[in-house]
Formats: C-alpha cells, structure tokens, sequence
C-alpha cells in the first residue's frame, strides 16, 4: 500500500501574486476545472474580502459539481485584540461558502513582536481561537505556519508552541511555510523531522522557490513526514514563485513511490502544465523539468540509435508517464532510421522509398547549411517533408508584397504592407497597417486568407525570435528568424532564414499558416468556397 | 578557515547543447573573460576534433592571458581497442594547447556492454590508457563518469573499479555525473558519502536538471563530501539543462559557509547571468532565483514597509551581495553613489549636482521601464548621461527616413531607404540600397554623414540582436535591438526599444556613430567644413 500525500494547489492565489500573472474570473474557473480533473485535493481560489474578483470566484465555483477537489479559501487569523468571532476577515472566509480555508498565522517571534506589534501570548491566543472558530462553523481548517523554518530556527520552543495551540484547537491540518525561501533540503528534512514527531495533526509543506531548491525541500518534507504539498502549477508565484507541482508530482509519485493522482491523471500532467500556462498567458520554457518540449530531446548519433534501442539508458523515467513525448533533434538526422522515427513522431506516414529518403536528408542537409535550424522548427520540417512527397497542398501561393515604412523626426514610424496572393488562381490583393513591418505582414496576410480559410482567427503568433547567423557581416548578414504560434494550447514553431530579415519571417509566417491548415485538414479554397463568396473576397 | 569548493563552467560547451542555443567564437571568447573574471577555476572551451569553430576557440584563447581560469578541453576516453597515445580524440585534446582536460568514460555496466559494445574489463583499460596519457603530456586531468549515479545503483563494485582505475592512472579530478538527471538529492548525498570514503582523488559532481532539483543535488553533493561542482551560467544544456552555477555558487558561500569566489566577485553574479544571457541571446526568466529581476521585489503595504525597516523579516540574503536589487513599488531613492561610481568606470567627468543626478536616475528608471537595458549597451548609456547634463554635441538630428521593401514571387527580396538628416542646419537627403532595411538605412546614413565626418569610415558595425520583450504580443510586442560596432579593436554596444525593430534599430544605429564622434572628439560639423565643401555634399 503506497503512502497517500495530498495535493493543495495556490495557483489561483500565491500564484497571481506572480509579477505580469493575471487571471480573470472565467480563467480561475477554466484552471480550477482543470485542476479537479488532474485529481488535486484542494484547490486554493484567493482570499474573500481582500478583492471582489475572489469572492465572485467563489460565488460562481459553489454552482460546479467538482469531481473530487475542495475548493479553499485563504485568509488570517484574527486580529490582535479582536475575538474570533468578530473578525471581517473570518467572517469572509465563511461568507464564501467554501468547504475548506487555510489561515495563515505567525510562528516566528521576531515577527510577532516587530511585524504584528503585539504579544508572544496574544498571537497564541489568536491563532487557537481563530481555528477553533472556522472548526466550529464546520470548515475543514488549515493552519499555515507563516515563516515556520526561520521561527524554528531563532525560537523553537515558541514556534511549536503555535502549532501546538492550533492542534488544540482542532486543525485539520498544520502546514509548515518557507516564506521567504530561504531554506535549504537538510535543514527542511531536519525541522520537519523533529516537528513531525511532537504533534499528532498531519503537516504540510509550502515552500518558495527563491534558493532554487524549493522542489528538494518538498521532497525532503515528505520524506521526513509531511503529508501535504502546497505548491502551484508551472511554479508562478510571487519573487521566484511557488513550488511547481508539475516537477513534485512525477518525483513523489514515479520516483518516491508516494501515491498523489491516478496513473491515467498523471499521463495528463505535461498537457495541465501547457493549458495553464496559455490561460496564464506566459510562455512555458523549453527547459522545464518533466513537460518541457525539450524535455527528452536527443541530440547525438550514437546516443539517438542508443535510445531508440533502449530508452532507459538515457531517460530517467518513461515521457508517455507524464503525457510528454520524446524527440530526435533533426540536426542529427543523420540516418534514414532516424527519419523514420522522427516522422512516426510527428505522426505523418508518407511510405517512401529509400531514393525520396536519401533526396529529404540531403536536402535538410543543405538547408541546415544554410542557416535553418529544424530542431527548434519542426513544423517547417513538417512541411518539407510533405511537400518532398508531393502531399503539401496549395493553399495559398505569393505573387508579390510591399512594405512602406516612413519616420518622421518627432513621430512614430508607421509601417504599411500590400500583399498580393494568389488562392485557388484568383488574386488576392490586401493592405494593412501594423505595429511594424512583420506585424504589417501578418495582418495583410490574414485579411487575405480569412475569408477563405476562417480558421486561421483561431491560431496566433505566440513568440518571435531574430538571431543573426554570421555576425561579422552585422545588418548585412543572414538572420534565422523562429516564430512560434499557438491555437488552443498547442504551440508550434516555424523557421526562415534570407539576408532581409522581413524575407526571413515572410517565410516563417506563411509556413506557420501553411501548418496550421495541415493540421485542421483544411482543402484547398477553389474545393470549399462558391464562385460567389470568392469574388466578394476578392475586392475586399 | 572556509572549505573551498572549485568551479567548473560547461557553458561554452554542455551549455551549447541547449536547444536553440548557437555561440560563435567571439561569443565565447566574451564570456570566457567574463567567467575568468568572475573567479572560475576551470572553463570548458569545447571538444576539440568535434568541430572547426570549438578548436577555432582554442586557438584564440590561447593567446589571451586570463587572470585565474584554466582553460579546459572536453573528449573521451580513447575507443576500444585502441592505445590512447594513437586515439585521434586525445590527439585533438592534446593539440588544443590547453593546460587541463576533461575525459567522460563510462561507470555503468550496462552502458559498457550495450552502447559502447566492449567487456567491462575493456572499458577499464581505456580509462586508466586514457588518464595515463593526458598525464604523461603534463595536464591538469579530469575523469568525468558518465552515468555515475545509475551505474552505481546497478553495480557499485564496477562504478567503484572504474574510479579507482582512473585514481591509479594519476586523475587529478573525479567527477560523478548525474548524465539523465534523473538523481534525487539523498540518494546524492548516499552515494557521494560512499564514494569519497573509497577514494584518494577529489571528487566533482555533475549535475543536470531533469527532475527539477539539480541545485539540491549539487549542494548534497557537497556536503557529502564533493570539492568540485560543474554546471553553466543560467542552467543552459541539454533537455532540462545542467545545473545553473548561478544559484549554486549563493547557496553554498552565502549559506552554507563554503569558498568559492571573493565576496566582490560575487557581488557580479547578477551581471555575469544577465551578461551571458544576453551574449546567448536568451530571455532571462524574471523570476529565476537570486539574479531575477523579481527575485527581489517586494509587493503590499505592510509587508513594503517591514522589508524597509529589516529586510532580513522577508528576504532570505542581502540581495546587494550578489548585485542583485531590492525593488519596491515606492520610488528607489538609493543609487546616487552608484551613478557616480559608473561614470567613474564610464570615464566621464561630469560633476553634477545633486539634484541632476536625481533626474539622471529617474530618467534612467522610466527608460528601463520602457525596456532599454544598459549593461549591455553602455554606449548608450554614456550618451544618456552626456545629453543629461547638456554636454551631447548635436553632430546631426534626423528630420525623416522612408523604408521601401519589395518582394515579387520568384524573386530576391529589395530595400531602399531615403533619408533626411540634419547637419548644422543643413538638409542632407541620400538614399541607398542594402541588404536588408537595417543595412539600407546604415548605407544611406554613411552617405550622408561621412564627408562632415569622414572618421565615420573607420568604424563599422560588428553584431545585430534583435530580443523580443513582452512574447505575449508577438509581432506586435516591444522589441530591444542591441548594436555592436567597432574601429580598431575596440568596441561599444548601443540599444534602442520599440514596437517597430527598424526604429529600434535606427535608434541603435545613431547612437553608435554618435558615440563614436564623441570618443573622436570631433566637432560639429559647421565648426569644420567650408561652406563650399558642404554645399558639395548637399547635392550629393
């Protein structure tokens, strides 16, 4: 029988204390719906009576059956000097009509006195009688130790005696906070251990990201008996954030052997991981331990047939665990076996013979050479290989574009782009304005195909990157341009490389489109629209 | 007297194998100088014989006196069956010129056998050849066992062998790989511990971040025992990346009591992370722990003003020491002395008042607000503080330029640019072709500046970057063009922001021949030229 630890998540709460994170009421519904179906035990929906948007949260959670998580609100003990029962801040907590809260208390005494201004025994007294009241209401409590490991470390005797005073009182749970960060692994191990040991309530952990470690000292805590973590997804959160519950999960569950989600849940971690951060509107990286894109990427001949033979001699645990999927990096595809694992990868099947795939090898070849990097642009790749085997259809073809960019002294550049595209043979002729001439591109370029392709409103430029590949050359050099678009979640990249770096990201955005009809299924116009609905399109 | 723990720093080699991470050899050599002059005791290049631009380092490397690094070259063993002295990869290594060399071989059994298809008995005699031979040629050796950690938990006696075949052959450094990254901190410090007490030689630790908790592993590593950790500048590498350096080299001076660079080396830890990132052309996450620009930032009332009163309630170091910032949401009044100090470093005397410094520093608040960053463009920054205190010579001002790109279908992409300039009152009107918008607008510049300044034809410009603020708006979002340029030998880097990169990249490209003339001293053109000479370049 595996050892149960619970899941509390606060992204919808620490979490947006993120700089630049912002979430709107629709958004914290969409995560925390979610967040149920992952099989997170409590969810954390922000602090009712500190801003409207929480409590309308929580006014529109109540009326959504969810699966299995409680839904929690945040608060702190009353105020000095003020009982229980008469604290705005708690009655709030109760006016939500949550089934769970987690208060928040002082446990180190530098804090009580300094921070809080008032006594060793009154802060005590306010963290016994705030628990003592929400139990009493009915709520499923949580005590969260404000500070816990620096209180532990300047005064023992008086941090326990915090938690002591809210067991009494009847938590549910104790969860012991790194506030500040600041803790390293054998330190959390060590207090937690010894805490551990002088209560009979079961602990929590909430660690900070700001050592760099805060993924350890989850680890540590549970392995010296938390049973508890309180972390958020993709570790947005205040200063370096939160713990991420994306990386403490895989650990605890396929590594520690601790039971947290279902297997089936656990296979939905990497797509949780990019859901939240598209609502989040931030840009995952690459890098990310366990979900990242490059995550298992492999570079390197020997190691490539290497893992395809045997991938446990290079990946620590199994990609489809954790929903994610491992990648051959093409600058390696040396071989035609790694092609044709790459292209199984990719999920496209064109049955070619051994000719057509020496012709695609020495082609990327060539084209790497010249500057493209299809490692970081599988969806160019994609395209090359479709078009290689004569299966890329026309969607559209470009006959020609303008760019007209004009600065005047004291104002801003205006930039305007015309652009004349041919669809199913007819010509289409378009101009827009934008902030920038690639912006310019883009718009004349969607105001084309919208029409024909409607689509395409549902995919966007996500990110877009210049690198000059030859600096000694500087602006007369060759650039590499990467864009990354997005539709629903899913992200893919595209590459173009010219001497002109609005040439270079001509090719980007028309191969970025070009992939998304793809992957819609979308057919060429002339098969979908009727003679009428063109010429309209065409005088646009 | 503090225990020393060495540093080794694989960004210029592990760091590279990051996914869209691309260095030229001027690039390396500009951080190289910058690791050096961190305090980093050792410095991988590369791998010389893997490829021309790797031993291209090398080569100019050699030439440059660095203060305290030595220079490292990575390679293997020698292959089986083959004497090390006739190896062709430690030829490679030997001809590189460096003083100390990196080898990986293999410590798990099943690596031995399945992926390298030799005996184990085999597998130890090329690593105690290989060590032998580096010795034998006077360098500074480091055996790196691959998969330490895995190999160690299948069979500890082989991993242990392996070691001690490589301590026989006079290995100066032993270092552990953790090659998946799939360790968790206690069964590094288990398996440290166990090791260090079969061995004579030090022991390194080389860690990578697949499990999200490679610092942990790094610190446990240590303090069971390691002298040696390897990583990179920022966590970049493969998949998840190494360790980040970054963070370790904080927590384990900062906190753990441990030497590794002077407390003023330190004290540039923020620089050299955001030196680096730059130079890779990487965005920095904000959040990322100690040199994060919201590592530091503190949020709410209560909360702002105990952090003022003591910082140490709420921060977990004093971010100065790792020339971090404490940022507020109140106007930072500190920094006079700061300014003071860079235009001491900047060498330019401009005796200010009080009250002038404190519109500099607001001014250069609200510009990085906007995006402009300065440590990599301190040109830029020069002009700044010149135009500030009314000393900027006006060599000429733009009155407008216009930008035409064409594109037909089967043709190579055109720009032109015009251009109107200001020069003492005279109207200058040129235009000119280019590859490219930013070079078209450079050449039509040129040719109207460079016979009032013909000193202009000495300089050039040497490197492009274009970064992208804010992802989220894609092509629509704020860009930072950063300009390098040179004339003989020396070099300075100007900045411009903008929605639009071309006038971002105008902005970038007047401030680099600005700075020039004032580093020329030259005059404003009305106190040089004839009137009949200027009537000459008008008609141009």
């Amino acid at each position: 029988m595996k050892s149960k630890v619970y899941l509390y998540d606060t992204t919808l709460r620490d979490g947006t204390q993120g700089e630049g994170i912002s979430l709107s009421v629709e958004d914290k519904i969409k995560i925390a719906l979610r967040l149920d179906q992952f099989g997170i035990d409590f969810i954390e929906g922000g602090w009712p009576g500190s801003n409207p948007k929480d409590m309308a949260f929580f006014e529109r959670i109540r009326e959504i059956p969810l699966q299995h998580a409680k839904v929690t609100a945040f608060g702190s003990t009353c105020r000095p000097n003020v009982a229980a029962a008469e604290d705005d801040n708690l009655q709030a907590l109760i006016a939500s009509g949550v089934q769970a809260a987690a208060i928040f208390g002082k446990s180190w005494d530098l804090h009580v006195t300094d921070a809080l201004k008032t006594t060793l025994e009154e802060n005590v007294r306010m963290v016994a009688d705030s628990v003592a009241f929400l139990k009493q209401k009915g709520l499923t409590t949580l005590f969260l130790a404000e500070h816990f490991f620096d209180g532990y470390k300047a005064n023992a005797s008086y941090a326990l005696e915090v938690l002591k005073a809210a067991e009494e009182a009847g938590a549910d749970w104790i969860v012991l906070c790194d506030t500040n960060g600041g803790s390293l692994p054998h330190e959390v191990y060590e207090i937690v251990r010894a805490t551990v040991g002088q209560l009979r309530t079961p602990l929590g952990i909430h660690p900070h990201n700001d050592s760099g470690v805060a993924v350890a000292n989850a680890l540590a805590a549970v392995q010296a008996g938390a049973k508890q973590v309180q972390g958020t997804i993709n570790g947005i959160g205040e200063r370096c954030g939160n713990v991420n519950l994306v990386s403490v999960v895989p650990n605890l569950q396929l590594k520690l052997g601790y039971d947290c989600v279902s297997g089936e849940q656990l296979q939905g971690l990497t797509q949780l991981s990019r859901y939240v951060a598209e609502i989040a509107n931030m840009t995952l990286p690459n890098n990310q331990p366990f979900v990242g894109h490059s995550a298992f990427a492999h570079k390197g001949g020997i190691h490539v047939s290497a893992v395809l033979r045997d991938p446990k001699t290079y990946e620590h645990i199994e990609p489809e665990n954790i929903g994610n999927k491992r990648r051959v990096l093409v600058s390696e595809l040396a071989g035609q076996s790694n092609l044709l694992a790459k292209m199984e990868e990719l999920e496209i099947d064109l049955s070619l013979d051994r000719e057509k795939t020496r012709e695609i090898i020495t082609r990327i070849k060539e084209r790497e050479f010249q500057g493209y990097q299809y490692e970081g642009a599988e969806a160019s790749l994609t395209l090359m290989l479709l078009e290689a085997s004569g299966k890329l259809k026309n969607w559209f073809t470009l006959d020609s574009f303008k760019i007209l960019m004009e600065k005047a002294a004291i104002q801003s550049i205006t930039s305007e782009a015309m652009v004349k595209l041919r669809v199913n043979s007819e010509s289409v002729h378009t101009a827009a304005d934008g902030n920038g001439p690639v912006n310019a591109l883009d718009n004349a370029m969607r105001k084309a195909l919208e029409s024909y392709y409607p689509c395409i409103a549902n995919m966007h430029l996500a990110d877009y990157k210049v690198r000059v590949l030859d600096e000694n050359g500087a602006t007369a050099a060759k650039v590499r341009v990467l864009i990354e678009s997005a539709s629903n979640g899913e992200k893919w990249s595209t590459v173009g490389v010219s001497t002109n770096v609005i040439e270079a990201s001509w090719e980007a955005l028309a191969d970025s489109i070009r992939y998304f009809l793809w992957k819609e299924g979308c057919e060429e116009a002339g098969h979908l629209a009727s003679a009428e609905a063109r010429v309209g399109i065409v005088n646009h």
